[in-house]
């Protein structure tokens, strides 16, 4: 048995160095039974870098890793060209751990999951061994069509193998790409469907079934094979059969376990009633960990006993503290499930839609709550929203839910054609903004308001505080006959903001929520504004006084307000937790420039200026320049420069 | 036979009044009889409808009408709540035709397609009848399953017919929504396919072949049948046999006709060639509608002769004047196709790709000329711009085609996760801007700025005249390290822009093509341009003088560029051909507030303020105030106010 059972501690973790993988690919034994051991040693890296990072995807890097493994030990020629990537890509923990084991990534890199310079939540290009950037689902098979066109330009057909999750499949754009995949008899192309039968939520067969599979598949023209995921003979042996396929692509429908390795993150259990899988995301606690590093551990320990062979060598390395939150953090999910249960009691015209994510965005208990008035769309956004749409004309009022990163653009024309029909719907975003910072690009959501803020009628608002949540919905609700976009912050945040009591937005108004004389600063939402009163806070001490003022309003501006705003302040900063291009803040200097003032206030405007890391948190809200010290210098550098 | 053999004129055209399709319905003969003479009468009105207008769509009104008809005059119970409606939205002539036989579109309104408060281009909730908004592919099953959502929570179950279109079938949107469907057992919901072959280049098949339809449509779980579409026998038999399936939504494969009903714009001729149809949209030439009105009167006149019935009357009214244009229309895709065919030649690496839109977008000749480095995706932009995305990550210059419309806003995801990749990519949008307005909103292109401006190191661009377009193609293609965005408007149009000898683009920074000296007007573009200078034309018979300066950068601007014009000129103006939030005003605005200057010009913003109507392109911007009269008196308002 292993040297851990018993000895692992709360204070340390564990991980396997690449040396120790080289020694068990060279043990004598069938490839198969080495992959099914180097798979093992690649959970516990995974384990390792997500408790150190505090979070990660677990279930889908387990249930996996025996395909990836197999791939990289028996499939694939690298250095000759061949190509894996996951279309998913929330799997990127157990790629990683596969890349580092095989020294294709840096030496280190797997210390550093989700942090700055380190490896991102999810596959970046900026990553070696990473051919695409992933975590926006559904792309994967189109890239690599792309990739097998510039490969046949080039008179080449390297092996391109592709992995996808199953509730994936729920997105349109991957039927599109199987298409045209059959009639261009891409053969040299291979899906492999991580079958896991669970998504983010709920099983897939709850959230949206996606019936016969194999038939799916076959219809679309396409070879099907359908094996265990986690026998490696058996995928052994299906690449080998259909290495001789030549004028069809290719798709393994792969049944896989999510939480495969670890017996109690295991997923089977969960596919016929309504429990949760607990580790799609976010780190284990730190008993699970160690149960779950000591059951890894004693399997492989015994694995190698039988071959004869010496346990693995595990490093130890102490647990990085996680320093507590002093103060208190405000969290704007909790009270917009309280809004909305609300104002669902008292309005039976409201129904609300979700596109997987009913736990993040905080409907689990409206849908238990009015079952005939939620609508489970699974990953299928434009779907989605064609279905409010269509409800929207019937007189219901839509309440439509995803992530603002995948609900701004996914779903972007259709959108827009609703607005067309001067219909009223509701949208809401979550994680919007660049925290959290640890998924990386693909789910921070930085550009929601550009890519929706033109649409005629569309409001977009962000509250800057749980407190504002109610009022900003109503508005949206009850007063705004139109489309509306509420954004919403899901990290939880420290933040001083307090509105005015018997607060009541007005639209296109901004309230000051502190006072200051020698500027004006101006932002939405709760990162934001949070950051903003540092800002203030700072520069107060240093003896200048900026104001603050919270403007909800993200794509309209009202010139009334802002003309008295702008005659008022001398200094005008605008901050944005968004791109700065097409964010809040140039609505508000546009609408500047248009203002016939015999003097106007010298400007500076702060945003994202080029695709966010992932990191910490703080660690990247620093490297962008965003936290309240950052914003600080940057607004006493600018005005040093123009002041009179 | 028919009274109008051998005298239907040049300078007349024909309907059919309300009334005759009244009598015909009352005849005496088997209800799919009638249906056909309907049909066919109805033909009439389409070709009536689209040569008064100039444009429209023949080919599929045509192929559709023997369905749409019988569901009017067989299936559906209007007053009671059963729906129809085209999810294509391209055959809206068909259904405007039967909707105003059956008196649900008010008097008169046929005599006005694609005018401005009269029919438009494609199906708005505006018409009655029309149940939503259609002609962005894909969405109709969607928002039928909102309807029958809406109405299940009434407590109804009313029958929902949605027709689509085979091409269109390629939309990943219809396969996203298929799912769902089936697992709801909408049985309420009937989809018919309008399997005429032909989309709106090449045939289907040519395009990118939908294989096996009724084994894709068993697969995901529907109920499926095949008939001839234009077999009213046929379609009655089925419509009353799936009545009886309660468990399973319900799709109807049609096949059908291009151009049915008038022997030579009939598609059969071209599956297998490369011949292209010739009556997708536009109108028919004079001769051709001569020929098919005598066409179709002499087989009703037949039909009804058999049932010893009077032929149908057929009223005759002046057909409008077309003005020709007095000044030479320029045009860009020509100009377009002549850059792009040389840059390839000169570079390997430039592969292009289109979405069904090769004629449109002057690719024809590329594809003939470069077949290995052409792809044609079908309607599937999202698939087309991740393929683009794979191929650049192997070292191609992808050129991506479709209309702005479609391109900026159906895979906006996928051209954001592509940037994020910072691979080079030169996305080409046709049919830029508010016109032509025929078409209607699905198709004016005016919030492509603001939808894709705000993505880091994208560069959007929009040539005003032919010889703007190679220069601004070459920046992009080789001067530019990441992905831009090149806007072209597709209507020919008289412009007075010439650019200065030796004009190469400086990023962010615009050139004067008109001097001034009481302000200046800012502006991009092929028809923003021409009515600009057309407003300073005016403005100086009024004793104003307005310099114009072309900025073809249409999200970015230099601000020592812009310092300087400012402080030029004591009056700015931004024209946008484009909604003016988001649009390139704004970021001129947004800049201009940002600068330190003594004093800063007054300021006006022009661009569209609300979704904008069909109608003739003359009446649609003049009804907009965006042309160049209106701009003037415009202009003259905003300042007459702040004249010092």
């Amino acid at each position: 048995m292993g040297d851990l059972i018993g000895q692992v501690v709360e204070t340390e973790l564990y991980f396997i160095e690449r040396s120790e993988f080289v020694r068990v690919k060279g043990l004598n034994a069938p490839r198969p039974e080495i992959v099914s051991l180097y798979a093992d040693m690649a959970r516990l890296n995974v384990l390792y870098m997500v408790a150190k990072a505090g979070s990660g995807h677990l279930g889908s890097s387990f249930s996996s890793l025996d395909i990836i493994s197999h791939l990289y030990l028996s499939e694939l020629d690298v250095a000759a060209g061949d190509i894996f990537f996951s279309s998913k890509g929330h799997d990127a923990p157990g790629l990683y751990a596969v890349l580092d084991a095989e020294a294709i990534l840096p030496e280190g890199k797997i210390h550093a999951l989700r942090r700055l310079e380190g490896l991102p939540g999810h596959p970046d290009v900026g990553t070696p061994g990473m051919t695409t950037n992933t975590g926006s689902l559904g792309m994967g098979i189109s890239k690599a069509k792309g990739i097998a066109f510039a490969n046949r330009l080039a008179g080449r057909r390297n092996k391109i193998v592709v992995m996808t999750g199953d509730g994936e499949l729920q997105e349109g754009q991957i039927w599109e790409s199987l298409i045209s995949a059959a009639n261009q008899k891409t053969s040299e192309l291979v899906v492999i469907v991580d079958h896991n039968k669970i998504q983010s939520d709920y099983s897939v067969e709850k959230t949206s079934s996606l019936g016969d599979l194999v038939a799916k598949f076959t219809a679309f023209g396409w070879h099907v094979e359908r094996l265990d995921g986690h026998d490696t003979e058996a995928l052994a042996a299906c690449f080998e059969r259909i290495a001789k396929i030549a004028d069809k692509p290719k798709v393994i429908i792969a049944d896989t376990v999510k939480g495969r390795g670890v017996s109690f993150m295991e997923g089977t259990a969960i596919d016929s009633d309504v429990e949760m899988f607990k580790f799609h995301s976010g780190a284990p606690k730190a008993d699970e960990y160690q149960r779950a590093v000591e059951e890894i551990e004693a399997r492989t320990a015994a694995r190698l006993a039988e071959l004869s062979a010496e346990p693995i060598r595990i490093e130890r390395v102490d647990r990085p503290i996680v320093v507590q939150p002093t103060r208190e953090q405000k969290r704007l999910v909790p009270a917009y499930t309280r809004t909305l249960l609300d104002r669902a009691e008292q309005d039976p015209a409201l129904v609300a839609l979700s596109a997987d994510l009913a736990l993040d965005m905080g409907l689990i208990e409206f849908a238990a709550r009015f079952p005939d008035r939620f609508v489970e769309c699974g990953i299928a956004e434009q779907d989605m929203v064609s279905q409010a749409g269509g409800m929207a004309l019937k007189g219901l009022l839509p309440v439509v839910h995803s992530f603002s990163c995948f609900l701004s653009t996914r779903p972007n024309e259709q959108i827009y054609n609703n607005a067309t029909e001067h219909t009223k719907i509701v949208y809401v975003g979550g994680l919007s903004g660049v925290l959290p910072a640890g998924p990386g690009h693909s789910h921070q959501s930085v550009r929601e308001i550009s890519a929706l803020g033109g649409i005629p009628g569309m409001v977009m608002v962000e509250p800057c505080c749980p407190e504002e949540v109610g009022p900003l919905f109503d508005w949206c609700a009850r007063q705004h006959d139109g489309p509306s976009f509420l954004r919403l912050v899901s990290v939880p945040y420290a933040t001083d903001a307090v509105l005015p009591p018997r607060y009541a937005p007005k639209r296109g108004c901004g309230v000051e929520i502190r006072p200051g004389s020698d500027g004006v600063i101006v932002a939405a939402g709760l990162v934001a504004v949070a950051e903003a009163l540092e800002a203030a806070d700072i520069l107060s001490e240093a003896g200048q006084s900026f104001a603050v003022v919270n403007l909800p309003w993200l794509n309209v501006v009202d010139p009334s307000w802002l003309a008295d705003l702008a005659t008022h302040y001398p200094r005008l900063v605008t901050i944005d937790n968004h791109y700065r291009s097409g964010g809040q803040g140039q609505t508000v200097l546009a609408a500047l420039a248009m203002l016939d003032l015999p003097q106007k206030p010298s400007v500076l405007s702060i945003g994202i200026e080029s695709v966010p890391p992932s990191g910490r948190n703080d660690e990247v809200l620093a490297a962008l320049g965003m936290d309240g010290a950052s914003l600080a210098q940057r607004i006493q550098a600018r005005f040093a420069a123009v002041r009179t």
